[in-house]
């Protein structure tokens, strides 16, 4: 493995598409390694936070509608970054907005890039296992409904096709991988 | 857990902003259950495959740029669906175009979305471990520099954040569960 510039795509011309509340669109036209010229249609998101919540021996989930889809979906809870904001705060707020609980001792697991082909997202996921019960307090337009399962039950969503986001099959993983070798990553 | 149709967002109007050679974008205006109105913004994907391929201890990654994040990434083998085409087809082209083998009994890990905030891209995860080497046959446009990593190895590259692609994360997990429990997930 070498640079991390291996194989670079120069930029010949940019494009600005749309520029939304929350993602934006641009199309490169970019030069090869070969010389020849291709097109690169990019989103540009503010990256994300997302929890992996452990209580006792079951994790907690959030469903929420997912407009992209046009159904619900099962997730560990999450958010996007506010501006500048630092992750590990983030996923702290996040934590608490969505499912009340804070946790004074909440760890990095991983980041990761979720759609590198054509986004820019990237996702900071941590873990909290020290809850402490509170008030949740959702953005005026998430409507969500917080389950608890267990790593048995999270494990037959998966195989069901229930639970289907990525950084949740990510989490209940990690969360196997801790209990049989006592690290999350 | 409920229907998945929860806290449904009823489409008000859809505004058509860019269709591209691979995504497109809109914005819907949605109703949300309170009634109050909302925004999304919406990248429609054609949906994608990846595969682990398992070469006695080691698995085989492959090094390419990506522009939206303006460095390489180190992934396991991946691609976009082509029209209409069937997911396990897919990811044995994918394998052969991008590593040159072959697998006669590749499988079925998880399919996930990811990044269901805002885009609607779905990934089909297989793991291809009985390879019969060939030739490899990139796309014009793809530039790759393919590698082999043990599990401690590729596990180091994700702690010092070499490897920070979500679908590379997940098939390192699912391949590690699999050493332990004989199951890949």
């Amino acid at each position: 493995m070498s640079s991390s510039n291996l194989f670079e795509e120069k930029t010949v011309r940019t494009e600005q598409i749309f520029q939304g509340r929350i993602i934006s669109l641009q199309v490169d036209e970019v030069e090869l390694p070969n010389g020849s010229i291709a097109t690169r249609e990019i989103v540009r998101h503010p990256g994300a936070v997302a929890v992996l919540p452990i209580k006792g021996d079951r994790m907690i989930v959030v469903e929420q509608y997912r407009k992209p889809l046009g159904k619900s979906l099962v997730e560990i809870p999450a958010g996007k970054l506010d501006g500048g904001e630092d992750p590990l705060e983030a996923a702290k707020r996040e934590l608490m907005e969505e499912t009340g609980y804070t946790c004074p001792t909440i760890r990095h697991v991983a980041s990761f890039y979720t759609s590198p082909g054509f986004a820019d997202e990237l996702i900071h996921l941590y873990v909290a296992d020290e809850l402490v019960p509170g008030q949740a307090n959702p953005d005026e337009d998430e409507f969500l409904e917080v389950t608890e399962v267990t790593l048995d039950e999270a494990k037959a969503l998966i195989r069901e096709g229930r639970i289907e986001d990525a950084k949740t099959i990510m989490a209940v993983y990690a969360w196997q991988l801790y209990r049989l070798t006592g690290s999350y990553a």
